[in-house]
């Protein structure tokens, strides 16, 4: 399915990476080795954590694409098929990074509101796309930073209905009661990214994939920069893989701790929004954020429209503790205003 | 000096990362630590590799910007000053991913052919410059593959009297039998790439570093992604550092063997270029890197209007040996055709 790709990337050849075998590699200008094989470049297709990956989600490597992050995974896509101008459509409040790199990638975004910061108007979204006419929709679901979820029902519809590719950042999505699965074999214009950096804890490593119909995994790496993984990820991210009953237990603590900031943060006095994701959404007083880092508490302030809400991430109890702790003595020194 | 930034990216504001003292951290949903501390994102700004860098290379670190490879930096410095359809010049034959990064980032390519592949007619390029009026000039020195370098001369006079950025590549300035220096506080569009990919022969873990005037990389720090370095490369670019002595040795192992390699690549009857970087470029039958493969020694063969060229690299002596054996056998099979 060529539609929507970029006319220069229709034609584009990406760079080749030699990956015979060898005894003796005099090709890629490696210099002489002093720290254990690490002169090589990292394997260019991340050829075993790809076949891991594959099997845990029953794919080929072929429907795969690793990044820097799921953040290079976005900018891929927007690479291969945003042309000048185009316009890129998101919700509001979203990710910040949607919009700036939309604007880094030549396109304009445009962004609808959630109604009450939380429910997503599909039949208002649907009309806004027919307006807007984006090349583009990104999606991130659960929303980052209000927590609310789409449903199933509604992000197929919008597959569907729209003509242009949609990108699915669903980098919360281990943390929401839903059953995880993508729809990329069936929509050509789908595809879903995922991450290392949120439920399997290892954002130091920037690591996170891509799931897309072959065909348009092919394109979209044609954008790629050669050796976008170092080595060493890669292998980090295989341990995590044999470490998933790790990372289970530790998502199953967080859904259950998250329940317990909810409702001490509603007993406080606050409105938290019910949340499918590792973090809570509150409204607070304007200095809450200030009363926190004085006590080396630190949880996420938002800025300009979202001047006084707050993020604050779901940790292990003792943290979390400390966290409602503090809270509850800003509010005991000057109240909720 | 906002000239040449691209009118989006003189407002653009960039991401913000938090970066305050903490006892708990919950500002950036990083989950349950597992794996040492790998669930805290990397220090985005790089602090303590910068300041290594900046103490060895007489810098403020403000000075500095640190990329996943300087395949990174080649395109934050496109996504900052290049406009849809703007210009970009380099010289041919040269290192192929200038021409992919233009036209993923949404330019236009344009090169100018080195005299004999080997020699920039500085004239004759001022005058291609003068009627292609780029917005980025892009220059590999040495040059890969051709292993020619331009004097310092040429290139301040490049410099000074083209209207636009200058981007020098300097990922094998290391192995060239110049004064390291970068000109970057005399010349505002004049940013300097280095990497520790080529002389510190740590390819595996993508890591090179931009030198600028202080103004020129905000502004290019603008279009960068957060989190771009993971935790373990900034530690092992911190070691690399720590072990300049062994870099050193081995540059001038290289430098030896490079004659080396050159005296018995022409004693073997081709006619190598010579070279200033880690490498030797030269023509040859064109089989000769499949003959070689056969023998698992890969050496680099390029196609296109570069079919029938090569590119060795220089290893350690007994890899060289190797390859310098079966390229003779090679010639004692069929010849030189």
């Amino acid at each position: 399915m060529l539609k929507y790709l970029r006319e220069d990337i229709k034609t584009l050849k990406s760079y080749e990476v030699n990956q015979e075998e060898f005894r003796v590699k005099l090709d890629a200008n490696e210099g002489i080795e002093w720290m254990d094989g690490k002169n090589r470049y990292p394997d260019d297709s991340c050829t075993i954590l790809k076949e891991r990956l594959a099997n845990k989600l029953g794919k080929k490597t072929s429907e795969l694409l690793i990044g820097n992050g799921s953040s290079e995974l976005i900018e891929l896509v927007m690479k291969a098929y945003l042309e000048y101008g185009e316009i890129v459509v998101s919700i509001s409040p979203t990710f910040s990074m949607y919009k700036l790199y939309t604007i880094i990638n030549k396109g304009v975004y445009e962004e609808y509101p959630l109604k009450d910061m939380q429910k997503l108007d599909v039949e208002g979204f649907m009309e806004f796309v027919k307006l807007k006419k984006p090349k583009i929709i990104i999606l991130s679901n659960p929303n980052n930073p209000t927590g609310s979820i789409i449903s199933r029902e509604n992000i197929l519809r919008i597959v569907e209905d729209c003509d242009c590719m949609v990108i699915l950042d669903e980098a919360y999505i281990e943390f929401a009661d839903v059953e995880i699965q993508d729809y990329t074999r069936e929509y050509k214009n789908l595809v879903v990214l995922r991450t290392f950096s949120k439920a399997y804890a290892l954002a130091g490593i920037r690591l996170g994939y891509m799931i897309g119909n072959e065909e348009i995994i092919e394109y979209i790496n044609r954008v790629r920069s050669p050796y976008n993984i170092n080595t060493i990820t890669q292998n980090l991210g295989l341990e995590a893989l044999d470490n998933e009953v790790e990372i289970m237990k530790n998502i199953s603590l967080i859904k259950i701790e998250r329940e317990r900031v909810f409702k001490k943060l509603k007993d406080l006095g606050f409105k938290p929004f019910p949340s499918q994701a590792n973090f809570i959404f509150f409204k607070g007083k304007e200095t809450l954020s200030y009363d926190l880092a004085r006590k080396k508490i630190l949880i996420r302030a938002f800025s300009g429209e979202l001047k006084g809400y707050y993020r604050i991430s779901i940790g292990r109890p003792e943290e979390n503790d400390l966290a409602l702790k503090a809270i509850e003595e800003a509010l005991n020194e000057t109240g909720h205003n």
